[in-house]
């Protein structure tokens, strides 16, 4: 078996494919269509991408991408913690404090608004292409002073050291990454194995009030719990929108089924994008 | 008046600006905090930041920023489609089709994926920081046969000429821009002006089975229309949901109040982000 991940080495996304499936060969690609491309093309057989929260995607294109170009079902999911360290060469260790220019991804420096404020006032947060090459360059430069906000493997990857750990402002920011393949996957039952998911896609058939009331209906009364719902506007058109829910419990015979034979009835369409099982990284 | 937004310059937020502000000088800043911070300590008057949809921001990080770290009312919204085009220096044009290397933000590169496929297969797309900054690069290394992927006014700025117009994949890809100040704004009726906008934040008392539908309730036999709805993870702890919701309507003196009343008697909490005239840029 073969993975496909939104690269460069050392992204989150990355960090997603060693903790979930260590035993097979990976490949980064540039964007995310082109890694699931790689799926459809069976270049690769699973493509690991971000859904929601990321750093490095974003859920438009992973979810824009899923719903109008493939057909290929979700098979499982990660929600990992992102941790953000602040790092330096090992030249440059015993006066970190002193660097002048900090590299990342802006959503990166972002994230670490605060520690940057009060820990390294004055200091320039430049932008770059991602955590991870943030990293790399940091590592090629040894000689300036400088620093890269990334991951954990970003630093081990390039040969880094961790100088500030955790330099995050919120603690509880995930990134959920969904893994996509044509056959199922057989997803062992691990310590951070938490449930079952579906998630459907509901079309709903003009933008008129309570239409989403009465779908949300033929979930709370059969005590299907929602864990996620998310509006998104159609392609089609402004003003028109679907729907993507997650239900947290797997694709059964009678409820769902039911939920969306009763949502189809009122002119909405509901496409399957997956029922699949959920793992949750703690730290 | 002074506007600050998410730079650097002629990025898809500059646009907004020089759409809706564009007699007030303005000021680019690096990442999202950094441009909402500005109005808080009154360096500038009003915050241009991407809220949706975003190439150069995240939903994420202004959402999170508006809700935890200040308070500042949402005054306005432009929506703008996202035009990307393929430019290239002045000496290039003739040979644009030989061009080696397309550099723009990942995101871009993602949007145009069906473009580049199959008009320029094999060319390599390599990320850069932002869309703005990668026609910058291209701008100053004229011999080089490279293009970047950006918007129009990037071109006008940095002395490109548009190879190939509107090579997006999707016709239908708005960003959504608000702005964001201390005082009121007197915004003008514009051609591009389309009604007013609620946007409120439920926090659910406990993550359970119809919590939301009994919320929606609230809104849809009052007949007031959600043009938006999205959950998010609070930050307190997992499973713990929030729901932004879009109102299209106003804020009045009887309709929203009472549905407020309502689902605070259901121990849900109510925050008002702002109630403001949105426009939307329709090339």
């Amino acid at each position: 078996m073969k993975t496909g991940y939104l690269g460069p080495r050392a992204t989150f996304t990355d960090l997603a494919v060693r903790e979930m499936f260590p035993e097979y060969e990976s490949v980064a690609y540039t964007t995310i269509p082109d890694c699931i491309d790689a799926v459809v093309n069976d270049e690769i057989d699973i493509a690991v991408v971000p859904l929601e929260n990321a750093l490095e995607g974003s859920v438009n294109i992973t979810l824009d991408y899923l719903i109008h170009e493939v057909d290929l079902p979700i098979r499982g999911e990660l929600s990992a913690p992102i941790r953000q360290h602040l790092m330096v060469h090992p030249n440059q260790l015993d006066n970190w404090k002193e660097i002048k220019t900090i590299i990342s991804h802006t959503h990166a420096i972002a994230q670490c608004h605060k520690f940057l404020h009060q820990e390294l006032k004055g200091v320039r947060a430049e932008g770059y292409t991602s955590t991870a090459g943030a990293a790399q360059y940091v590592a090629e430069h040894s000689d300036e002073p400088i620093g890269a906000i990334a991951n954990e493997l970003a630093a081990k990857e390039y040969g880094l050291v961790i100088a500030k750990y955790d330099i995050h402002d919120f603690d509880f920011n995930h990134t959920r990454f969904i893994f996509l393949s044509k056959q199922a996957l057989n997803l062992p039952i691990k310590p951070n194995y938490v449930g079952y998911k579906t998630t459907l896609m509901v079309t709903l058939p003009a933008d008129h009030s309570g239409a989403l009331h009465q779908v949300l209906s033929a979930f709370a009364w059969r005590k299907l719990n929602l864990i996620k719902i998310e509006s998104r506007p159609t392609k089609t058109g402004l003003g028109n929108y679907f729907f993507i829910v997650d239900l947290d419990t797997a694709l059964d015979d009678v409820l769902i089924p039911g939920a969306i034979a009763e949502i189809e009835a009122l002119d909405c369409h509901v496409k399957i994008l997956g029922s699949y099982p959920y793992y949750q990284l703690k730290k």
